[in-house]
This record gives C-alpha cells, structure tokens and sequence, in this order.
C-alpha cells in the first residue's frame, strides 16, 4: 500500500454565501490545486450529501469537474450523509494507496443557507431510521435523547457542554473563515432557547454553506495520512446497546490508529465533531484521546482549549466555524495540515500529530483520520 | 496493487417490481454472498442513483447496511448518475487492490416505476448541463440528436439500429431475470411510436426497477477483474467536437486496455449501454471492438448475435433486461461473470474475456470493466 499525502488543501469561508454550490466547490478546488502546485489533478472526488435535493443538480461529479474546467479527469461522487466528506477523503487515500492515480483533488460542499430551515431540517433528518422519523424524531431530537441519557448515566453536566460551545467560539473568532467570529460566554449558552431539551440553541452547530478542499499526492508532502479509519452503526438508535457513546466513532478510531501504528497518545490536535456540543465530549472519549467520563472536567479545565494540552477544534469546530455537511470531513482535514505546517495564524498550535473525527447521520457512519507531519 | 476477484454475483428479476428497493438491493446482495460462500463482507459499496427523491430516503448506506443485516461493517455510497452501478464495482475494487479490504460486497439498485414518467424523466435528466436543459432538453432528446448527427456523418440507418433491438430483445427472451421476455421484429421497431426523432419506443430502454450485487475478494476466484477504466467528458454535449462518439468511453476502454495489458483483439462478450439502441453501435466503435463505421452492418449481419463471433448484450442489455440505473453497471457485470463460468443457461456462449460498459449521464462519466475466467 503506497503512502499518502496532502499536499495542497483550501476551504472557504463558511457562513451564509449566495454563491451557488459549484461556484463554492471550486473557490476550494482551485485553491487546494494552487497550493499543491498542481495544474491538472488524476483523479477528482466530489462529495455533497444532497445537491439534488438542496440545490435541484445532478450527475454532481459532472456538473462539478465540468464548472472546474477538468471535465476529461476521472471523478465519482461519494456520500455517507453528513460524514461525506470524510468519505471522500477515504476514496481518494484508496485511488493513491493502491496506485490506481498519483495526484487526487477531493472537494467536498454544501449550500443549504437559501432553503426554508424546516425543509433543510427534513432532508437531513432523513438520515434518521424511517421508522424512527414516523415519530417525528429531528436529528436535534435524537441529540437531546443522547444528551439526556448521558447527563443520567455519566454524569455530563449542563455546564461542561456549554463550555465546548465558549471555547470553539473563542477558537472561531480567531478563524477568519469561520461562520461565527464573536464569543459567547457561558452563561449565554445556558440562556439561549431550548431547541431539543436538554440541548439549547448555541449548543448546535447553525446550517451553513461553504467547501473545503484537499490534493491528495503518492509523491511525498508536508502531511500524511498515516491512518483512516470508518466505523458504523445500525440505523436505528433503538437497536443501539449503548446510546452515550458512539461505537461507529470507537471502530473508526480503532483501524485509524491499527494503520497507523501508533494510539491516542500520540495525538497532540483533534477536530471532532461538534455538531451538538455534548458530542464533542463523547467523541473525546469514544477516540480515547480522554479517558471515559472526564471529557467534560477536562474541558472545564482547559485541557482542550488552544493554550491546553490538547487543542480541540482550533478551527471553531462545527459549532463555530459552521457544518456546511459534506464539506466538513475535509474542512476538519484541512484545519489540521495548515496547524501542522504552522499556516493557523491567529490561533496556531504545536502539534506534529492531529485526529479529525466525522460522524454521519446519527453516528451510523463516521470516520477518523490521523495527520501525521513529515519527519 | 493486488489483483481483484469477483467471487460471487447475484441479481433480482428487472421490471415493475412491488418490494422497496432495500428489499431488491437485499435480494441481489444477499444471493451474491451465498454464491461466493461468504457471510460478512470487510466492506459494503453500496450505489444508488438518486434514492432521496426516486425514494424518499437518505443516508443510504446506511440504510441498505441495517437492512442487510450489516450494520456495522463499513459502507459508503458512490453516484456517477446512470453509471453509479459500475462506479461502485470501482470503489471496491480501490479497496481491494490497496489492501485495504479482503472482501466487498458491491450492491447497486433503483426503484422509480412507482414515480410518473415525466417525473423520473425529470430527475434523470439532471444529469444534463443546466444550460441545455433550460431549452427543454430530455436525455431522450439529446439522444435523438446525437443518433440524427451519426446518420449523417457516419452512416448509420434506421434498420441497423432497429437490429439492435431485436437481437436485444431476442436475448432478453432468453434471460427470466429480464424486463421484457417478448422477441421483436424489426418491423415492430420501426413502426413504434416517435419519441425523439428519430428514436422510436423500441430504441429506447424501459423504465425498470431493480438491483444487482457482486462479491469482490482478494482471494482468487473464478473471475478476475483484469482491467477497469473511467473516462469523462464536458457536461454541456454543445461544447464537444464530436457528437458521433463518446469521448468518455474511448477514455475508460484506454484505460482498461492498459490496466489489462491486452486489447479488443481479447474480447469475446460484450454488455454495452444500450439506453438507446444507437448506442450499442457507438459503444462497439468507441471501445474499439469493431472498427469505426462498421458495427451497424456488423450488428446486420449478425456478428454480434448470440451465435455471431462477438455477442453483445446476451442479458439483453438496458433495452431488455432493463435499467434500474444504479443496477445497471452491477448486473452487466454479473452477466459476464455467469457467462465466463458457464451459468448463463438458455443463452450461454463461449467466452474468457468480457467486456462491460456503462454510461453515466449523457456519456459524461462512462466505466469500462475487462473480466477474465480464471486460466
């Protein structure tokens, strides 16, 4: 299995865009080529969870590396709802490992901001068991459900989850890509409106638009994929023997790591999956970067702000610096390269070893990636 | 790069069918895990075309995961438009030939009968160039132009191309799994009703429901995948210097010439893309398995029949067996794979080397898989 790089990587800003999704892929893609020194990649994967739905487009890999003016270079799309992005990334790591292609574009968006928020609401929500949805089940109903059964049996206090949502503000106001540039305080969170109980409006992620984008390279750059790992889970919540930690995050974490040779020891950055802010705290825990049941002391501690010892989600996170879905696996992967090439300015971080970590739908496909620097 | 076998193949009967299509792609999946003796995959590729709106369902891979009772082995969903099938033999073949899976089932299927035409004619014809489509244009109408241009530039007549489909239809009749079972004179075909000049119905593919699967393995097995190649174009068909040949197929059949490191000269069964049956004789020039303004009087003259020296579409092809789009790449592979193993009764010919082809969108993003029987 050949080895693989990233050797150019771009994003957006995310937020409210009016460009439209190719116009936002392509920002990304270019300057992911731009920055790899690379003209005309082998290969491109495009990630989007619903353009048809969200946007009215299809044949998206077409549509996409027609407007980016590769139409002759090979692209399929690839979707595992709102881990997409990450899925890609997985799609172009193969292409390369098994030297099907040497240089690999993955670009990943998506553009929701423009649609009614209970008809965005809906399409994302069918990523939740049909059987479940007969309920009227949201995807911030099942996160409520989680957080209430983890505040139960693990004692997550309401405190701990708001800190996550102050600290990725903080770390967002120092992104100038991110959706959310100003800092919330604690006690903003604990007041703002109820959206699912237990969870309140600035524990959740806003709907955003934007992409991200990576080259992927055989040839030997600043990063490498030392691990990429996928886990999944049944549908059904209801069939989950566990509903406070997600066993799609822990088999994900666990083939990252068995790659790449080493543990979580090692890993000095993560970007995880703050889509509900408690879900940070599981996902500390389900990649073993922390040890169960002390995610939310050591984030009260500042153990994972920007000055800790394990910086989490300098970028902002999904909470701040905005989830615009399948473009928020490879946004993660990106903030990683640019803090191991010491390119964070603002809120640049010493690390040699990041973990990004993506969940789709309600954690029934998620991945983990390890980022290594060149020695 | 390790070689990819294909150790099991399975497909359910296209046509109007009443099961959802979890159940079909269940059907089809499970019935090629029984064939190639195997019980829980490494890895699930799972390809739909568009499941949200033909369907009503997202997060896919997952849903198909649950359903097969394979919730926890990893999945994703790849999309290449009316090619997805084939795309996803692709992703699993990356897997495999990385090392980085041992087994992958590779399932694919789509269910629109249930849906009005205009509707699925809609949503299908996304898959062109938004500008094109602004005048009205339909996949059936851009085909009956490119079909106008090649009687004008290449010769090609009515009766050729009506050919086409009664052998088509004649194979078909020897297939249980087919949509149509029902022989055609070439009288019938000629006299069908227009639907784009000059495509009458009996050029044109049915709307078929349906879903097929095969089993991919590292271990060799009775089939390998010798070569497979993707090849793209522009979206916009008003941007392409020639209309009379598919850019995308030439590409992919290179491309899996190389990987194979044999030519056309090897090939003796073909599954081509007969969405309109034009097409075939396109296909058989693009992939250079007859020589370029010879495949219409070849196809007279029977060369490509059942009992001619290269027979195309003994399944009988997306105008009989049908085209479940997503299920189309999958079930041209499982044709070959019974063919190659001497499974194909009532139609069975003698053959080592096959070729599949399929076209996504209008010849935008178009796969050429090359299968050989195990020496």
């Amino acid at each position: 299995m050949n080895n693989v790089w990233i050797a150019g990587a771009g994003m957006t800003r995310f937020g409210r865009r009016d460009e439209t999704l190719p116009d936002l892929i392509a920002e990304a893609g270019l300057a992911a080529l731009l920055d790899a020194g690379i003209e005309r990649p082998d290969a491109l994967v495009v990630a989007a969870m619903n353009p048809e739905e969200f946007t009215g487009e299809g044949n998206y890999g077409s549509l996409i590396n027609t407007h980016l003016g590769l139409a002759q270079v090979p692209t399929v799309r690839v979707e595992t709802a709102t881990s997409s992005g990450m899925a890609a990334v997985y799609a172009g790591f193969a292409d390369i490992a098994a030297g099907l292609h040497r240089t690999v574009l993955v670009v990943g968006g998506e553009k929701m901001s423009h649609i009614p928020t209970p008809r965005v609401s809906e399409i994302i929500g069918r990523s939740i068991d049909p059987h479940e949805r007969t309920y009227g089940t949201t995807m911030p109903a099942l996160a409520g459900l989680v957080t209430r059964a983890a505040m139960q049996s693990r004692g997550l206090t309401l405190r701990e989850m708001a800190q996550v949502a102050v600290k990725n503000h903080a770390n967002g106001a120092r992104n100038p890509l991110a959706h959310f540039r100003e800092p919330v305080t604690i006690e903003a969170v604990m007041e703002s409106r109820l959206v699912a109980d237990p969870l309140r409006l600035f524990h959740c992620c806003p709907i955003s638009d934007g992409a991200a984008a990576v080259v992927l390279t055989a040839e030997p750059a600043a990063v490498r994929i030392a691990g990429i790992g996928q886990g999944t889970d049944t549908m059904a919540v209801r069939y989950r023997s566990d509903l406070t930690s997600f066993r799609a995050t822990q088999a994900a974490a666990q083939a990252a790591y068995k790659m790449a040779g080493f543990g979580p020891a090692r890993v000095e950055l993560a970007e995880l999956h703050d889509a509900f802010s408690p879900f940070e705290l599981i996902s500390l825990e389900d990649t073993g970067l922390i040890p169960v049941g002390k995610a939310g002391r050591a984030t009260l501690d500042g153990e994972t702000a920007l000055d800790g010892r394990l910086p989490v989600n300098t970028s902002g996170g999904l909470k701040a610096r905005g989830h615009p879905l399948a473009a928020t696996g490879i946004a993660q992967t990106v903030e990683i390269c640019w803090q191991l090439r010491g390119m964070a300015e603002g809120r640049q971080v010493q690390a040699r070893v990041g973990l990004a970590q993506s969940i789709g739908g309600l954690a029934t496909n998620n991945w983990v990636a390890l980022l290594e620097a060149r020695a």
